[in-house]
Formats: C-alpha cells, structure tokens, sequence
C-alpha cells in the first residue's frame, strides 16, 4: 500500500502543511532534500531584500541604521530565532559566520570556569566546530580532549575537576543522530563544565528549549532550517544568568555599551548586545529575517511532526528496497544509519551506501538533489516544510534506478527497474 | 569666481569623471557625503543581487557553490579589492567583519613574531580597532600601548625589541589625516615588528600600494568607497612572504586545504586561502563584487584626483566662509581641521564645528547628508566618483544658512544669508 505513488498522494492531499510549500520558489522538477546544507529560497526573501537595497540602501543611505532598523537587526532577528530554539528574548544575537559564534562562545565559556584546563569537543562534530576548538583551546592554553557525545559521560569522570567548555553538536551531520540536549547539559553542569551547543542542524528541525535545558552557550547558522541563503549569518544563544559575566573576545563596537560615543575602552553592552561585533551584514541579515515566516507560522513542532513521519516513510521504503529488490548488492546496499526512533532522530535520513558522492551526483542528474558525506553516506533532509510525501516515494525510486543502473553498468545483467514504484 | 555656482558647474561639465555618477542610484535632491560612512547604491547592485537570489540559489539550489562561482567568491572577490590596494593576486580575501578580520590579522602577526611582548596600537584609531588590540594583547598576554602614529617613532625606540604587532589606521576616521603608509611600515620592519593596517578610511579612495609598501597584513570594510552596502563584508590581506607560516586563529572549515575531506585535523589551505573562515555571507559578498565596477574601470588614480580638487575647493569654500561671512561667531566658527596637503589628507574633509551633531542633522534636513564624530568634528566625504563641484558649492552654501539659523536662534540679530552664494 505505502510502496505505491497514490498512497504517497493520498497522505499530502491530508497534510496540514501542504499550503507552506508555495511558500518557497522550489524549481520545477526538481526535489529539494539538501536542506541541511541549503535551505531553498522562500518566496518572500527576494522581493524583501530587493526593497531593502533599493529603497533602504538606495534611498534612505546612512538613516537605515535608524529609519530602517539596521541597527537593531542583529538583537530583532536574534530574537525570533531564539523564538525556534525555546530561548526568551534578549539571549540570542545573530552575525559573522558560525566558525567566528564558535570561538566567540567557546572562548566566554571558559572565562566563565577560569580555574577549569579541560575543553571537551564532540569528536564527530562538524569539522569547523573541531578545528575552532583546537584553536580556542591552544590559544587559553586548555588541553583539548575530544570524544563523542555517548562517551561523554566517561569522559566528563575521567577528567573530574578539570572539564571546563564542553561543544558538541546536537544532531551529528552526518548520521542524523540527535542527542539527549537536557540530559547532556545536565551532564556537563555536574561536573562543573559549561555546555556549549552548535544547533546548526538542529534548529528549526527540531523543537528545542535552550532555557529550560539550561543550555550555556548555543551557536548554529542561519542557511539550513532557518532558510537564510547561501552563508546566512549565524547566532549565538547565551543563557541570561550568563549575561553580566560574558566575556567575548571578538570586541567589535558594536557590542559597547554607548557605541557612539567612540570611547577609549571597550565596555559591553548590558545583556545579549555586548555578544554583537562589528557591522552586521545587513543585505545577509535582512534576506535571514524575510525568510523565516513561514517556519515560524507553521510551527517547529508541526513540522517537526510531519519531518518525523516523513522520515518514517523514507526509512521503510529503503528497507523494502533492500528486501525485496535484488539490485541491490550486500556490499552496496543503502542501509540507513539515522536512529528510527524519533526522540534519538534528527532531521535528515542518512544512508550508508558505497559510493556516496556518485549516488548523489547520479541522483543529482535525475533532479533529486541530496548530498553525500565522507566517507560513504548519503544525506536526505526531509523537512516537513515543503517535502511531500510523493517526493520520498519518487526519491526512493530514483534510488532504486541508480542503483540498478550501476550494477548494470557493472554487468550484473540485472533488468532495469520500473519507474514510479519503488518495491513493488 | 569659484564662489559663485556657475564656476562650479563650469568644472562639474569638464570633468571626465562625472559620466561615472549615474553608475550610482543617488536620491533626488540628496547629496550624499557620507560615503566615508556608507557609499551610495551602486546601480548595478539590485539587479545583480536579484539574479543571485532567484535564479542561483533559488533555481541552483545548491549547486550555487560550484556553477555560480560562490565557493571561489571570496578569493575571487579578495584580488579585486587588492588590485584597488595594490596588492597581487592570491593576497586578499573576503568575508565576516573589519572587527573579526582585526582579531585574525592581530593574532596572525603576533605569531609572526612569538618572541615580542608589546603589542602597538594607534590611539587615534576608529574605537573597534581599539577593542579589538585589546582584546589580542589579553589573549595572548602581550602589553597594549597605544600611540598616535605621530608617536610612533618615539614609541618604537622606547620599546626596542619587543614591539610585535603595530595596528594603525591608513586615514584618521575623524580628522582625514593621511599617513604615510610605507614610510611607517618601513619604521615597524626596522623595530623588529609586524605592520598591520586597516584601511578601511583609505581604500578605493587613495591609491595604496600594499605590495610595495611591504605591509605584512592589512583588513578593511566594504561599505565605504568600495561601496558594496550595508555591513558589506570586510577583506583580509597578507603579504605572500608571510602566507606559508600565516598562523591565523579563526580555523574555520573554507580555510581547509581540503575542506570536502572534512578531515580530523585543521591542515591550513596553501596562499591567502587558509584566510577564509567559515561559509562566507554569499548575498553580502556578491553585492559587493557588483558594485565594484565603476571604481574600477575610473581608477583609484584618477577618483582621487578629483577627489582632491573637490576638497581643495571645499577647503578654500569654507575658509572663505569664516573669512567674509559675519555668521561665524569665533567659537562656532567651522574650522578645516584636515591638512591641506595632499600627501598628508584622506578622502573626507573634518571640520571642527561646535555642536557639530546639530549641524549634521540640521543638513540632513536641507538634503545635505553628512555625519558627526565626537566631539565636535562634522566630516563631509567628496567621493570624486559620484560628488560633483555644484555640490560642494551647494553644501558649504547649506552650512553657511545652518550656522546663520543657529545664530539667528541664539538671537544675534544677524541677517541670514542669500541662497546660492557662499561667500559673497
């Protein structure tokens, strides 16, 4: 019954959130599953960020700062994403990319434990998000220990008294695993540490409540789930009871306390405003702030909730792919790595299937654009948003061809498959 | 007869750059002089970002990256600003802001030179330079002293063999005092110390040559005579002498030699590519690169030529002004504080004026838009790109009417001026 096309129909002619996807400009013929990476355009943002140049930029110069509110952009915007990841106001500021949110908090999260020589980085985190750690912790002269976020508890006792900043990604980008954030940052309070969270896969994909889990210190970017384009800026959450002690490095004047007054010393601005650097990217900002409506009106929860059966969908698929279609190999058959059960899911369906980069590209060619990971996994982002349920039907059938079309081309001399049925 | 309009006008129809002002979208009835703070809208810009947004990330998707050259954007972008800086391919990138850049570039030439322990930073320097010196020489446990550039000599020769880094602005942000870039270099290199400059004041207005000078890093914006927008991102330079051992703190995954390995370790990229940081604000950027053009094809060279003229003539405007016009109480009285030599003067001209915020705003009301800087500094950018001679006529013609309505509000009983005479 789900292996046909008209069941798939079925479930988005009842789907709630059917009406967000006109929301976005989705090219014709053309499946959209890299949302991770790059959320599509959302119908808003052009003609949004059109009026910002011409008529802002164009018209009003310099009073945009004040007109326009470019000023308050970073704090404004901040604080509807902070909106999306369970953050009150005031706690959430966005700019500069996600490397620089990363050395920025992880360099204020040790200054809040000074007397701690530990900085824990989740080994399977994004790699900026290992190679900032390195580098904030060889500049503070903190000995860097990285470990997986499910060995963190071993860790956090080996190096009892020690741990200070702990950075660990709350979904793993590449199997799509998605962690225990409470418990992890329950975790790390125990032992005296500071939780320092990259929601970059995250957010907007999946419900969080960075307040209530007494998240530290979060990050995450503005171009996956958020729909921001291409190197949206990023944000950077701190909790309130932080605030008076957050001591960032990247000092930019626009985090001073009187800007314009171009005084000798820095001194930070009370609450999340000290946390801005220099000039925001306005045209980048401004493009972020236009495209989150529709998630925001939609809900995270809401689609949350169709990601989640969406995702359920795509796994059963695969697996009758495996079952019952003899294309497919053992050594190449697409096996889905991403935990099935939802509280330890995140949003994308990760496959590990040899030869990743050329199932990607060969899917690619057939207008279903995922993407591939080292060393053999390929990502599908199923983002209840605009994803429909015909759409993984008719992926998972792609797949299917792709696959028996490479073991023919291997001279299996297995037929080619039927298109538009994926198990049948 | 230079006080009179016509005079003007005589110069704006001789000038062989004024066909490159409709290249900007300039407000009617606006003169904008504050490019020094936020350049006009480039004309190729909207349409331009337009196509960026619909058409490559909206029907590209994510193959943005490769097809429409934004991974290379950075880099590609970064040797346009340099030819503009004189600086050789392969030495300048793109991205996040002059503040991020400053805390990169400062921490890399620190590590250029590990043995020094003073860290010189100009006193006169815009505020976010400041902060951000500081906030280097407390990560890595160097002594900041800071000193005008006039007192540079002085200082290096007080801290012989332990200046490291030297931070200096190319322009006064407030006074328009040009310094002589290879004259202090030269100085800082003959103290053992490692030359770093912002040029955000100087670039695409005065013609530099990074290159020759021997500067060892340089950072800028891109809003200001470049033009590219609100919050444009900001550039990096290092000299290519310094690129193999360029030790820069900001790791971020597009400085990877091979980002797509997402490899364990940061292994930095080979040149001026290991300078990127994380995903680049693509929107921001490509705004940039659009506006561009018409810089490029006047010539820095020839932009500053006029450029000069408009100030000459604004200068001797104003002194006329004080000299023949009975509004000027001695105490309000504007006074050019920028030199009138042109080696030794930026782009904008600083005029010390009393309550120079009020006169700021009160020109803006008369279509003038100018800005103030602490304390009493009103400063008036004369972009030869875009500004024309009438202008400069119109604008001192509108300060000298602001001056006799504050006067004729403080009730001197002063007569106020004829419209459309400065000094007559």
């Amino acid at each position: 019954m789900e292996a046909t096309r008209e069941w798939a129909e079925q479930q988005d002619s009842e789907d709630p959130l059917s009406l967000f996807r006109k929301e976005f400009a989705l090219p014709d013929g053309v499946i959209q599953l890299n949302g991770n990476s790059l959320g599509p355009l959302p119908r808003a943002v052009p003609d949004a960020l059109d009026r910002v140049v011409r008529h802002q930029w164009g018209e009003h110069l310099i009073r945009g700062w004040t007109e326009d509110g470019w000023w308050d952009a970073p704090v404004r915007v901040g604080d509807r994403i902070g909106r999306l990841i369970g953050a009150g106001p005031g706690r959430t500021v966005v700019g500069e990319s996600t490397s620089v949110q990363l050395f920025n908090a992880l360099t204020a999260a040790a200054r809040l434990c000074p007397d701690r020589t530990v900085l824990v980085s989740d080994a399977a985190n994004f790699p900026t998000d290992r190679y900032l750690a390195g580098s904030v912790a060889r500049m503070l002269g903190l000995r860097l220990v990285e470990a997986r976020v499910d060995e963190l508890d071993r860790v956090l006792e080996r190096h009892r008294g020690e741990v200070g900043p702990v950075l660990c990604g709350a979904v793993d980008f590449r199997t799509g695993e998605l962690w225990d954030v409470p418990r992890t940052t329950a975790a790390v309070h125990a032992a005296g540490g500071v939780a320092v969270w990259d929601l970059s896969h995250a957010a907007g994909a999946v419900p969080l409540d960075v307040d209530t889990a007494g998240v530290d210190l979060a990050v995450g970017c503005g171009y996956k789930y958020l729909s921001g384009g291409p190197g949206a800026p990023a944000y950077l959450y701190a909790a309130a009871r932080h605030h008076d002690a957050l001591d960032l490095p990247l000092t930019g004047w626009h985090g001073h306390v009187r800007p314009f007054d171009m005084a000798d010393e820095f001194v930070p601005a009370p609450g999340i405003a000290r946390a801005r650097t220099g000039t925001p990217h306005v045209l980048s900002l401004l493009a972020l702030e236009a495209a989150l409506e529709p998630l925001e009106t939609a809900g995270v929860t809401a689609v949350r909730h169709k990601s989640l059966r969406l995702g359920d969908y795509a796994i059963r698929l695969v697996a009758g792919l495996i079952g019952t279609d003899g294309a497919s190999a053992p050594d190449r058959e697409p096996q889905v790595v991403t935990p099935a059960a939802h509280h330890r899911r995140g949003n994308h369906i990760a496959l590990r299937c040899p030869g990743a980069p050329a199932v990607s590209a060969a899917l690619m060619e057939r207008g279903v654009v995922t993407d591939a990971r080292p060393p053999d996994l390929l990502r599908l982002c199923l983002n209840g948003l605009y994803v429909s349920y015909a759409e993984v039907f008719d992926t998972v059938a792609a797949l299917r061809d792709v696959l028996r079309e490479e073991v023919r081309t291997a001279d299996t001399g297995l037929p080619a498959g039927r298109a538009g049925e994926v198990a049948g």
